[in-house]
């Protein structure tokens, strides 16, 4: 492996560009990615435009917009242009408009508007994840034709082992792979030999469904149809996975009560991240005080008993903080994305657990002041401070420590975070009690 | 469509092979799934070997399963013959031992040691979901020799698209991808321009690792070298999403607290989806006994405070029972499993929930039992029944009712549920004890 920061010292342009250009560029971006993004594009600059957009859709998306800051706006639509269309429309909605605007005005007309065009359909839509760069022919010509026709679509094709038969109007027609191409008999006609029954989906179709039509019938890509059956694009296996992917990610973040995060966990912004973990710790927080106000109806009548009231509260506050680390840090470990950072996740869900549990302390002190008064108010704000930022750096550290014993991560389950949490809930919480009741009152 | 019924009862063999042959076996597959094992049979058995060994994978391995047992050995041996490699590896892996030695018995010599060398391999690793049928050159000749090579071996194997370059010690030396042989002259030696830095894995490799790289690269096929590193294999970027999705419903499942089902929510029997919820619940339900216990240790000291030692009890079973199905349901929503089988589940779901509440609340009953005595007994054993059975059923049907209005299922997230119960809990709770109090004693 060649010493890039060496080679960046020595401004041994030959050799940086040479390294661009050798290995495959899915490669490229994995070692530039270690370097950092300052680095990489001091690396990535001396190779042509066509190599860097080659490179370019490998780093993750968020590492992209960290690039596209470093280049200048010239650089930029050049690598824009020789993108795939699918991965610069990736890119581009994740930058400001106008910055896009500056971009676009200077990129070539005809990929101009396929860009708009791409950009004009729903997120989350067939029409959002395809790319128009499909191989397409007429039916009425023969194998010979079909295959010199293809070397010259070849080149700037996403793939050529699919290939649609459209007429005129770009009607899909049939479908054909290059498998079946190359075993028939040169002087056969397509249309003889094309399969009719061609699966498509439709532009405005959820990516979530194309990605299990693809899945489900083992395509490498699938046409993409607009509502008077004309090809507009294909989506091939890798953006279907993508997505399987990013679903995936959105589903165990939603169970474990956390807004989905578009970009990973160890990507989101500290403040982020925060917000989208805190909305939904507050929402559970209000509904667990009003099964304090259940219990106030229905539970014990003594005097004294207002900590049984928030026993459930208090307990549940932490469960539910430490269920949210424990998904976003199993979800992250199955998705390659901690390696080497652990002792920066200890340190950001310590501060996270204690900017969130400073936030439910708060809000629970109110509420018990609402429902009983003063001493069960300190009490239950002081409990929920600690077992919500406790429960917060123990619910990340459990998997990343079961991971590091070699055992499967997921076996610390939020019921078991929860279960632990509570535990440890109780004896804080009576402690707290008695400190309080001889210190305080 | 075809009344498949009508055919088979007017006994059309020819229209049935007909329909068989003439659709896209993904398709065929889907519409028989439809009509249960035993008609799918009826129509699969008009085809010839090859179209059936072609239709079988489109099948769930479970129905794969059910099917075996309607077809006679010498049917079965010619279907596994002209199954790929993995796909039947994948199925007799399901089998009986002994069913599958009668099977191998009549499987030709070439074959039956290529399965047995498949089966050898260890569960998860690359070696058991990769096929033995890739498409491999040697170094030494031209672009047209290699074309003419791979016209041949296009039918037998699983894919023509990446093909890799071998020594006669079947030691892999380079790549090429069929896109690059027809974009390059006839003259040129195989090893002027093949990729010489081939990434590959090893046969032991992780299958979860496996499934990564090749999602990483975006490739079609990845392959799979042995210590030595010579070619045995390739995994396809169709098996690698399928790991995917099975890694994210193992660790969704997992998180929620149930043992991984093998086979998928609705595929997986009663008694065995019982036990691998029910083993949890116990565990969970151990562990909130210890919370009770110290609850005893640090908390309320006054006589008839016994309900709140066991309240984080009642609760969390409840919570957690909700979880297992939420997480279970919400998965097999993502999967598409649940489609007009919702009155299934809820039945379901409501046989469960009274059996796995019939087993937490005998338990709680002793461990009340030890701790305290009768009176609570009674009443944490019938609130844990009442928390677990009502918890079950409404953790499997608020998703189904999110989805049903057009909303996100996950957005019930397990400690949304648990949050739910709660509140159920502390009502079923108090109003057991108060009715034991005055009926009881």
């Amino acid at each position: 492996m060649p010493d890039l920061l060496q080679m960046i010292q020595e401004k041994d342009e030959q050799g940086l560009r040479e390294f661009c250009e050798a290995l495959f560029p899915g490669v490229v971006a994995e070692m530039l990615d270690e370097l950092g993004a300052t680095e990489a594009w001091e690396v990535l600059k001396h190779a042509p435009a066509e190599v860097q957009a080659e490179i370019f859709p490998f780093f993750s998306i968020h590492f992209q917009v960290q690039l596209v800051d470093l280049i200048g706006t010239q650089a930029l639509s050049q690598i824009i242009e020789d993108m795939s269309p699918d991965d610069r429309v990736d890119l581009l909605e994740r930058l400001d408009p106008e910055h896009v605007e500056s971009v676009l005005r200077l990129v070539a007309q005809a990929e101009r508007s396929d860009i708009r065009k791409l950009l004009s359909y729903p997120e989350d839509s067939a029409g959002s994840i395809m790319t128009t760069e499909y191989a397409s022919l007429p039916v009425e010509i023969t194998v010979k034709e079909a295959l010199d026709r293809l070397r010259v679509q070849a080149p700037s094709r996403e793939t050529i082992y699919y290939v649609y038969v459209t007429d005129e109007g770009r009607h899909l027609q049939g479908f054909l792979s290059l498998r079946k191409l190359i075993l028939e008999k040169p002087n056969t006609k397509l249309g003889d030999i094309m399969q009719r029954d061609v699966i498509s989906v439709r532009v405005d179709e959820d990516q979530e469904v194309v990605a299990q039509e693809i899945a489900r019938y083992d395509f490498i890509a699938i046409p993409v149809v607009d509502n008077q059956n004309r090809l507009v694009g294909i989506v091939t296996h890798d953006d279907a996975a993508d997505v399987m992917e990013e679903e995936a990610t959105e589903d165990a973040h939603m169970l474990g009560a956390v807004q989905p995060l578009e970009d990973g966990y160890v990507a989101t912004p500290f403040f982020e991240l925060a917000r989208k973990r805190g909305v939904w710790l507050i929402i559970l927080l209000g509904a667990a005080s009003l099964t304090a106000r259940v219990l106030q109806l229905v539970g014990p009548t003594e005097s004294g008993s207002w900590m049984v009231l928030f026993l459930p509260m208090v307990l549940a506050s932490g469960g539910n903080a430490g269920s949210q680390s424990a998904t976003l840090v199993i979800r992250a470990l199955a998705l390659d994305e901690t390696k080497g950072r652990v002792p920066w996740i200890a340190w950001r869900e310590i501060r996270i657990g204690a900017l969130l549990g400073s936030v439910l302390a708060a809000l629970s002190f109110f509420l018990a002041q609402l429902m009983v008064g003063n001493q069960a108010s300190v009490v239950v704000m002081l409990t929920v401070f600690c077992v919500v930022s406790v429960g917060t750096i123990t619910g990340a550290m459990l998997p990343l420590g079961l991971k590091r014993l070699g055992l499967d991560p997921a076996f610390m389950s939020t019921p078991l975070i929860a279960a632990l949490s509570d535990m440890f809930g109780v004896v804080i919480y009576y402690t707290t009690a008695s400190f309080a009741v001889h210190l305080i009152f």
